[in-house]
């Protein structure tokens, strides 16, 4: 019962979040190409950052399906959390309209890390606070590795940005493909066994 | 249980899209008629978007109605139809400032298109995952047949932006007055066989 | 069931309608009274509008809980309302700039009837689906008396703006004083009688 | 049932406030440090108000969670309680873009204890409508006298900014660790008793 608010509270604030990246957009004054080319890097941030929010969604309602009770830690983690996707919709805008600088790119990735690391925590502190349920333990320790291999991904992504940008773009759709891909087979695995898709 | 909060999110979302189009009036410094006037025709674009975005509520309200178990793939396909949809305020702001000029509205059109492909996806992501009550799946049916009405409708106002603008402009209204009349039809229909209504 | 959703999205809507008025307060650069001063006249119309929404609020909290099914007329009834809900924060935004010009107070009082008689149509349309709580009925009786009074005192508030802005600003003050008023006493009746707070 | 409607627009409001906050940062259009640097001080009161707004969402979760029947002197109480916390992303971003200029911090501090007295009398409020859970009383009767402690120091806050904008925001930074700590101590006190986490 507690927890729908945190749930709902979330998805509120991601819902915002989400959204409002399409406030950055302003409609150009005039029809011609120029103006209009301005625009197509802040769009391509926006569907990157689109996705990165979406798959965040995923998980956070996936992980959140797995505990009955909730605590104050539980709570602060999901604030924390919460806290660093709120500064998505800056990161992806000053990327775009600097046109994927190597400095805004780097801090886009190092946010994207501060995010992964605040879910990490978010994972350990509802796993440490008892969950009993071995099939969820099981997806929740694949979550895990996958969030460890996009934290390796976005580490390396902050220097490489200084390189190309052009690279650490390439490494976030590896890191949401990455993520996009497997859930899948986690729910076909679970069909097989004949249980419910968990989410 | 978890299908309430893929519908809370995506409420969020909508109603957020659907609010946030009235930030695009900025309210003029003056009271002089010339600067009211500028406003009329990105007023004239909110209430076209808002009534579309409603109508997409109200079906998508319908569609997950019919449903007892997500899984990811309806959530992605779900994702992809608000992130179309999230474009609506852009689109309609621009459309607006540049005061139907025949490259916004044909854009128009095109994303009314994509958030038309996008949701007929979702149908048919959500009918083959299995709904066995004949009766939702008759109404389904109907949606489909209106959804397919529409993109033809809206891939003819494409082109037709750059001869008049106006043209476009009613195809979109006859395309909302399909949606917003035979709904009514199918409620009363389930209601003479003595069932409540659908939503 | 389903009426939680039209709740849940009315509610959305309504919470960012509420909290966008206050985006319209760009903070001023400097800290001398000159441009503060400049803003109080829109805090001033932000105090304003946030009482008539949040009145809207508590008045479609008690009507919708009134009802168990919900239709297509009850939700287009309800989307009706929002959209003139929707323009509060512009309305306010451009009465606040422009300093109580008499005309945006005209408009105002205009937009605060259209909303007024919206939600005199959703009332109409539930009664209509069938009630049959006695309480109830009566007590959206007496919503529908001070619907009609709100009325009333809006349409003279359109002219007398243009002889006296303050006038209809009293006007305003009036009908939430008369809204916020009575729904204690329909409270305590109903205590008297035995029976729980209706909301 | 009544009071799950109050949550969910509670949180929708502040979820909202919360994350409109971010807006106030314009990303700069270049990247060099000069552009930077003037974002910090903006950054640094997003993360004070962030964590505010937090402690609050946090509080009136818990208090809620105390009853179970609304009437509408709760929901003013709580609608007053919105109101002040609605203001927060102005005062968050004037101290931010005046660069904690001793005016904007005390009426930073000042809205800080208007938030204080709304959230008491909702307590208050609350309270009175007849609570029989003595744990729960217990609980409240402990946030009751953090809150009094917490406008004391607002109220200090106020006059100290003149003197120096620091020690006003040093006082900021105690209340909000004031109020995350010893939630932490009423959980393992209730914890111990075997009870299970209040929230």
């Amino acid at each position: 019962m507690t927890k729908n608010r945190l749930e709902a509270f979330s998805d509120g604030v991601i819902a915002i979040i989400i959204t409002i990246m399409v406030l950055e957009f302003k409609p150009p004054h005039s029809v011609e190409w120029a103006s209009i080319k301005v625009l197509l890097p802040t769009f391509l941030c926006y569907i990157i950052s689109y996705i990165m929010v979406a798959i965040y969604w995923g998980n956070h309602h996936h992980l959140l399906h797995t505990i009955n009770n909730i605590n104050s830690r539980i709570i602060w983690a999901n604030q924390h959390l919460l806290f660093w996707l709120s500064l998505v919709p800056f990161a992806t805008a000053w990327m775009g309209e600097t046109n994927f600088s190597s400095l805004t790119v780097a801090l886009y990735a190092l946010l994207l890390n501060l995010c992964g690391i605040a879910y990490y925590i978010l994972l350990k502190v509802i796993v440490s606070t008892g969950i009993h349920d071995q099939k969820f333990l099981l997806s929740l320790k694949k979550q895990e590795k996958k969030g460890v291999f996009s934290l390796i991904i976005y580490t390396a992504a902050i220097p490489l940005a200084f390189i190309n940008s052009l690279i650490s773009g390439v490494l976030f759709i590896v890191v949401a493909i990455r993520w996009l891909i497997p859930d899948k087979n986690i729910e076909k695995a679970e069909k097989n066994k004949g249980n419910k898709p968990a989410f």
